[in-house]
């Protein structure tokens, strides 16, 4: 009964087909009793989805794009959470492509009833490429004449040290939605492990990758001319540079929680300090938390503060005009799907201290349920000072530490990795932090060219272009309560003069305040001269003690303008990141502000099946004390540097949304002072001090 | 002859007293052999200077504003540093206040010849306010009669309970120069180490400290009334809130590092990683990091990178115009100095892990050595990823931790906490990161009146102002040599419509680059739009690689700008605030850019014996290719939330520098990696991978 999983097909993914015992799975998935509504599909839920929808369809055939949870309407699970009704049927939402016609279909799979709930086509779309699907590049170019006497012209015959990354095409005009397309970027590798990023050969191929046929093979001339193969090595593993490790410098840390972690884990519900939520991850989001809240300490009452958080879509445009260049701007969740590509993480490699690993449940495109062990890691960080006073009168001091939770993901998009680290602090903050490291994409530089302004040469002939990364985090508040506002918060002086009897000195400044409306109010842009900030408030709930409508705050000064050009490809296909905020009212399942489908998407308005953000605005509905959600972007802007090549060091880039005046007073005063000094000299000892841990202690490390 | 030091006379401090024995003072002021040029003086200079001043005095007695180590020129170091003199002599700087005439001055003693070298009269200008003369407010408020009738017409009684916070005045116009002023805010404590910061009282003092005089104590009236005492507690001591703690939510975090810090300290030079550099400290800039140096392992030499880092003033203007608030814009640096109001630092209040601290020598009124112990701490901290890079077809993974080393100081000033962590990484990156924490500055509110706009009520009738925290980070770089430019970087989309053979798909974007030239030019702002960024290179060394000139990149989109208007009080005496860079060219002594003497400054301009930054700019003196320095702008605004009261969560903001095309390739490579793995279901593995830590260690904290 119980077969070996197959682990080999997709790298990083364990593959349970069938009849396969979960005892090989993980922990997480398969918790005791019913499932969570918002519980990612079991290995089980998985295959028999695919089994049910194959009898639906036959006899036609089909491969699965994506076999996922399709998560309650809100108002039901909000219903089943206020214990109105019992648990709502477990449903699976699946995008299927029929063999041979190729049409798309979106089906919805009631699991509790065992059967196909419905079954829509889908026209002029695209879903995401699978790892499945990725794969098919490398194999049919390197098999392709024309790959093969491209390489050729340039001196390589060995076809085996010949690769492919395959990326998602943006846009070719030479086809349309007849043909699912890839492009293929083409490197070179001199021995087993060598950096290929070193050697970025001069083509790129465009194939179909659903028939299996390359389509052209784009040959970049430079005065008529091939350029030449980059043949220096620039390595990064320790087969070519460990000569250079100096193992004696940097003395280990080490971080140890003797006690264990402090949040508990039932399931993928999760409880930390004032927090409680649920961990889910799904193909093309990742991790997604939801249902947030927060015990108040002063309330002394469960406060909801998120429904659902996680990240919808990013876009990775690079600004050389030359093509091939012009097709690469990846949007690395719409297009690949964060979830399949995330790394099976290790401790010790990502993280420190006592970790808690989810794993993540997907699919195969035969339907089979495909697991990437660790895929999620939870654990805990000293973040330094909560707080800290000391009383210069009499000497006493008190301090807090404050503490992190951090759930995080790392994913190899082919050259890139991006860490998505949620964090959690004791001060009532949710900070979302990324971290960019990996590799640079590279290309090949003919000996009559030079890297600017597009790039930076980052080797001899090799050249990184300029790029911008652009997140869009989609926040669903439930600020104390489902209804919320968003208001804009200008900090700007006073109108009245300089001398004016309201401004004698000329010192008065404040915060503007101007509520967004509507959906297109929404679409807010940055003000850095007025250090604009947002706050989503409850205009229903009144902070006793600031008499002002409690609120998170969300601090974001780090979106770049999107610098592709109005009316450019980017512009148009990824008009989410046209500007740093949208709000829209909340509406089940409308989750991906660059469409459901992005696979060469044009960025059309009003598409019958495949909607953004821009339509959403453009309805212009209220958005006032609604149930409303945030799509918040954020990113940078890289020109690259020698520094980073041939690995990059890690970029740190996040957002933040921060209590404002929700709670009554500082919510980690719950938090035992790491230390509370006396100046002993001072006549007024401080009477509770001595049963407290001192600063001059000798066990510090407990403090 | 070793009389036991006076711990008592200034909370925090050990003083020392002529002739004491140095065996109770701390090791890191006193190295074995002779200081280096740039060493704190000493615990036998200070007084040794006090000695020769006041013989030169004689018989005007003097009362010691400062006695600080006279820096040698740069050149004179220069030269000692390349070995061509032998070490300059040591030199103090010490400004007095003559008894009797007030008459202020500044002496510099050469220690090395025993002999006063020079004193200058200065006029017009007030220097820095001592802890001894902040100290002298509230004694003299306490007794007299006008504050006692104050406090008992709203029915305090009992004077111990009250207390007053001594602030420099900022301005004052009902007395000019012949007067040095403070203003002191008053409140009340209801008992032993309540929070007084809950019970601010409606007036405020202006005293004259020199003469020890009450000038006015200023009564606020609403409506012709008195605002009465908030007489509600909100306490954060644990004497208080102690059964509010819960001491099981959170299990330790224990940080150790059995083998030691990975630095190695001499005297105050100190070796890290790549990194070299020297620590010093001064009364009123608190830490000076000079002669920065990282070793390349490229090229195989070392590079210089800044010759000296150091906090040279700050502004925290507040926001309310009435009176007597608009009285309230601190100039930490250059009206206390963060020298003077540094924490004396124990383990596991601020820091985890192995720490080193260097103590900070200052002086006293009498001239006496004032001792900080462990005024500055030096540390490590584990930094996440360094990189990480997942090879997808083989499933070979590589990643490397990132390391910091912080070397922080926590300053109180009053009610305020700032933290200072000077932090430089492996990527080759310099970031000042400020923490604020502490207490808000607090006023009570008249039943008639409401917070808004002003501020935020925190608690019943108690209201916490709009306020900004401005910080000026002075930079002397030193990038791979002396003669720098700064050259400002502007993301911009390509000139080149879209659609045009120069741009057809509209995604050409550059960096476009303009060297500032002058002092003028060099006065930049802040541009959102274009991600603006500086490069401080070197024009004179080309990086072999990229081929551009070396160089590092200052980041910064954390400046807010001045919120009160121009021809303000603050506007004027905060111009350094104005901008988030000034560039100007070196010269010694040129240091704070509000001016050297900052209370009761009014900003003018041409000030004989105090110019600004506004004076340095005006020469427009050529800045490129030259020994330039950088004041680099970083804040915050802070509209007050109730989560900040009745104690504030530590906000952290800060500014970086970065290596960019500064090293010719990741200068983080030769760490070894915490972990390289390999897929063992891939047929190529890894060959070296076995005598690599791997991912499946069961050792991960070691890792």
């Amino acid at each position: 009964m119980a077969s070996a999983p197959d682990t080999t097909s997709i790298p990083g993914y364990t593959i349970f087909r069938e009849g396969d015992c979960d005892s090989v799975a993980a922990h997480a998935m398969t918790p005791q009793g019913p499932p969570h509504p918002l519980d990612q599909l079991s290995i089980h839920e998985v295959p028999e989805t695919a089994k049910l929808v194959r009898a639906y369809c036959n006899p036609k055939t089909v491969k699965f794009n994506c076999i996922t949870l399709r998560e309650p309407p809100k108002a039901e699970y909000a219903a089943f959470k206020a214990g109105n009704i019992p648990a709502p049927d477990r449903k699976a939402f699946t995008i299927v492509i029929i063999r041979e016609t190729e049409q798309v279909a979106e089906v919805i799979v009631n699991l509790s009833k065992n059967k196909v709930e419905s079954y829509k086509e889908i026209h002029n779309a695209m879903p995401t490429l699978t790892l499945e699907d990725l794969d098919v590049m490398e194999r049919i170019c390197l098999r392709d004449p024309r790959v093969i006497r491209a390489c050729n012209e340039v001196g390589i015959t060995d076809m085996s040290k010949v690769f492919v990354d395959a990326w998602a095409i943006g846009i070719d005009e030479r086809w349309g939605f007849d043909r699912r397309l890839q492009q293929g970027l083409v490197y070179y590798r001199s021995s087993d492990f060598d950096n290929q990023y070193a050697h970025p050969l001069d083509f790129s191929v465009v194939a179909d990758t659903e028939k299996e046929e390359v389509l052209s093979v784009d040959i970049r001339l430079v005065n008529g001319e091939r350029t030449g193969v980059p043949l220096q090595e620039h390595n990064y593993l320790p087969e070519f540079i460990s000569d250079k490790y100096n193992h004696d410098r940097l003395k280990p840390i080490d971080i140890t929680q003797p006690q264990g972690v402090s949040f508990k884990v039932r399931g993928n519900e999760l409880q930390w300090a004032n927090y409680k939520m649920h961990i889910g991850f799904n193909y093309r989001e990742g991790i997604v938390i939801s249902d947030v809240r927060s015990h108040d300490m002063y309330e002394d009452r469960e406060r909801t503060l998120f429904n659902r958080i996680s990240v919808v879509e990013m876009v990775v445009p690079y600004g050389c005009p030359e093509k091939p260049h012009h097709k690469k701007h990846a949007f690395d969740v719409g297009e690949y799907g964060t979830g399949l590509m995330t790394n099976s993480l290790k401790l010790g490699c990502d993280c420190k201290g006592a970790i808690h690993y989810m794993d993540g449940v997907m699919s195969t495109g035969s339907g089979e349920a495909a697991v990437i062990k660790n895929a999620i890691c939870i654990h805990e960080e000293d973040n330094g000072l909560l707080y800290k006073h000391t009383d210069y009168r009499d000497g006493t001091v008190i301090s807090a530490r404050d503490r992190k939770l951090i759930i995080s993901q790392i994913i190899t998009a082919a050259n890139y990795e991006y860490g998505f680290y949620h964090t959690f602090t004791l001060d009532g903050t949710y900070k979302l932090e990324m971290k960019l490291t990996g590799m640079l994409n590279t290309y090949c530089m003919h000996p009559t060219e030079t890297a600017a302004p597009w790039g930076t040469q980052v080797a001899p002939e090799v050249t990184a272009h300029n790029h911008q990364h652009i997140f869009s985090l989609r926040v669903d508040p439930e600020i104390d309560g489902t209804n919320n506002t968003v208001v804009q918060s200008d900090a700007v002086s006073a109108e009245a003069n300089v001398g004016s009897p309201e401004n004698p000195y000329g010192n008065a400044f404040l915060s503007k305040k101007t509520p967004l409306r509507t959906s297109l109010e929404g679409a807010a842009d940055y003000c850095y001269e007025t250090q604009r900030s947002w706050d989503i408030i409850n205009p229903n709930r009144v902070n006793e003690v600031s008499k002002k409508p409690v609120g998170y705050k969300i601090l974001n000064n780090n979106c770049p303008p999107l610098l592709a050009k109005p009316g450019s490809t980017v512009y148009n296909r990824a008009a989410f990141a046209r500007k740093p905020l949208w709000v829209t009212p909340y509406k089940d399942y409308e989750l991906f502000p660059a469409g459901d489908y992005v696979c060469q998407s044009t960025g059309e308005e009003d598409h019958p099946f495949n909607s953004t953000i821009l339509d959403w605005a453009k309805r212009n509905e209220p958005i006032e004390n609604a149930d409303l959600v945030c799509y918040i972007q954020f990113g940078l802007t890289h020109f690259p540097r020698t520094e980073d090549f041939p690995i990059m060091p890690a970029e740190p880039v996040s957002v933040m949304l921060r209590a404002s005046n929700f709670h009554q007073k500082n919510p980690g005063l719950w938090v035992p002072p790491s230390a509370v000094c006396v100046d002993t000299m001072s006549k007024n000892a401080f009477p509770s001090a001595a049963s407290m841990s001192c600063c001059a202690s000798n066990n510090p490390s407990r403090l």
